[in-house]
């Protein structure tokens, strides 16, 4: 079995290069997959599948030749990733499979279009909407603090912060008050002002923990920035830079680099394991 | 630039297969490999060279045709690693570089012997000597237990606790008192009794933190339970199995399964921004 890696402002994914359907992925062989000791070790693995052959029924596919399958770590769905979808368009343009210029594909939350200016690659990530929480606050690292609530469409709760130390080392889930707000859980964003456009954060997944990167995470921060203002805002993630694009339509995009580290073949008596 | 990916126990290496000493191997290159997330992720780097062609004074190479350039994530060099030891001799054996049998090789603690029976793959790891620090204690996660000291030839404080769970998160620096007895600080390992000749264990490794396995931390407890009696310890570390063997002469060899995760090429653009 052949395989990639590569990531997105230290998000990291496993692509697996199927075009034509014929791997069978199961949720444990994502965990082994992705576990960072006993096997590649990623955030998430990113299958590589024409639309057609992908063996389920995907959403607004019409045009859209390949399909993200996209998987967490754990081994489970996932609609959308902002980073992943960043390097599955990378991974089409470079191996030819897709011609350069815009790129139309299918995920299991849409349709999505990728755009590549010199290193910057960018995706489409739908709306970002603000609001209808009421009020919200988040406590982490002995402090409190409002926040705003953002749905990418999954939820958020962006906090102005003094300084990105203030949050202490987020090795417990940040506490978000009322906890009604948020029935499944939060993404959390502490997030610091450097200029008029220009933000730096550190973000908690819901499940995850802290990580290097979140796409809709970089996104929901700069809506609750720039109050949902039009414009272009920088946001420096621990893992690197990235930039979102706000319409007055409330429709962002997500801008970034991708690297590409390795790509191989996986050990056989590995995979019999699974 | 080809590279592999193994571990043992859980503790994991990138290879680089460089029998002729043809790869400059920079402490930047060596960390960016290891880093989890830009890289490939690892605990160290394997590099598999013929001695002569090491670039460097190797410690009684004499008939060793290969040395291990092991090295630490961090770029830094390091004397030996006993589940290192154990890939890199797979490796050997799997790639026809030396023949099925004992394989003596170079490391910069001086040679090692391996030996393979069916799945396990032993090897010598030196003397382990008990004590020489008078009494000492370790504490970690609100208790205090009394601890043996053991070198393999690396310092280890080795303590007897009632659960696993006892020590807590280790997420800190166990608390080794007096501290002038370990002054660049000490491998801990945390263990229970299982049977008369089984232990299970968890180990924080100086520099490094909580590990899934650590091959000169099995050798120190088996050493420390028995009291440098001779004979077969089974210890069952988070990662998996080991056993060590004691001779009557305190020398002690390790033994456990190795597993190969994968191999390829690095991106040669990755490879540019070194």
């Amino acid at each position: 079995m052949e395989f990639g890696k590569g990531h997105g402002t230290g998000n990291d994914f496993v692509i697996l290069h199927d075009p034509d359907g014929l791997l069978e992925l199961t949720d444990r062989l994502v965990a082994r997959l992705c576990d960072r000791h006993f096997g590649l070790g990623a955030n998430g693995v990113l299958r590589v599948v024409r639309t057609a052959a992908a063996g389920e029924e995907v959403p607004e596919s019409e045009g859209c030749e390949f399909f993200m399958d996209y998987r967490n770590a754990d081994g489970s769905l996932a609609q959308m990733c902002g980073n992943g979808a960043r390097v599955f368009a990378a991974h089409l343009w470079r191996t030819g499979l897709q011609p350069e210029g815009a790129l139309r594909f299918a995920t299991r939350g849409g349709a999505r279009t990728a755009t590549r200016e010199g290193d910057d690659i960018s995706v489409d990530m739908g709306p970002a909407v603000l609001g209808g929480f009421g009020s919200v606050t988040v406590a982490a690292g002995g402090h409190t603090w409002p926040a705003t609530p953002v749905h990418v469409p999954n939820p958020h709760a962006v906090a102005m912060v003094e300084h990105l130390d203030q949050p202490g080392a987020l090795t417990q889930i940040p506490k978000v008050t009322p906890s009604s707000a948020y029935p499944d859980g939060a993404n959390v964003e502490f997030v610091v002002a450097i200029g008029e456009a220009h933000i730096a954060l550190r973000v908690h997944e819901r499940g995850v923990g802290e990580t290097l990167s979140c796409g809709t995470g970089a996104c929901a921060a700069a809506v609750a920035f720039t109050e949902g203002g039009p414009g272009r805002v920088r946001v420096d993630v621990p893992g690197g830079t990235l930039w979102v694009d706000i319409r007055a339509d409330s429709s962002v995009s997500l801008t970034g680099p991708v690297q590409f580290v390795a790509q191989g073949h996986l050990d056989p008596q590995w995979l019999e394991v699974s």
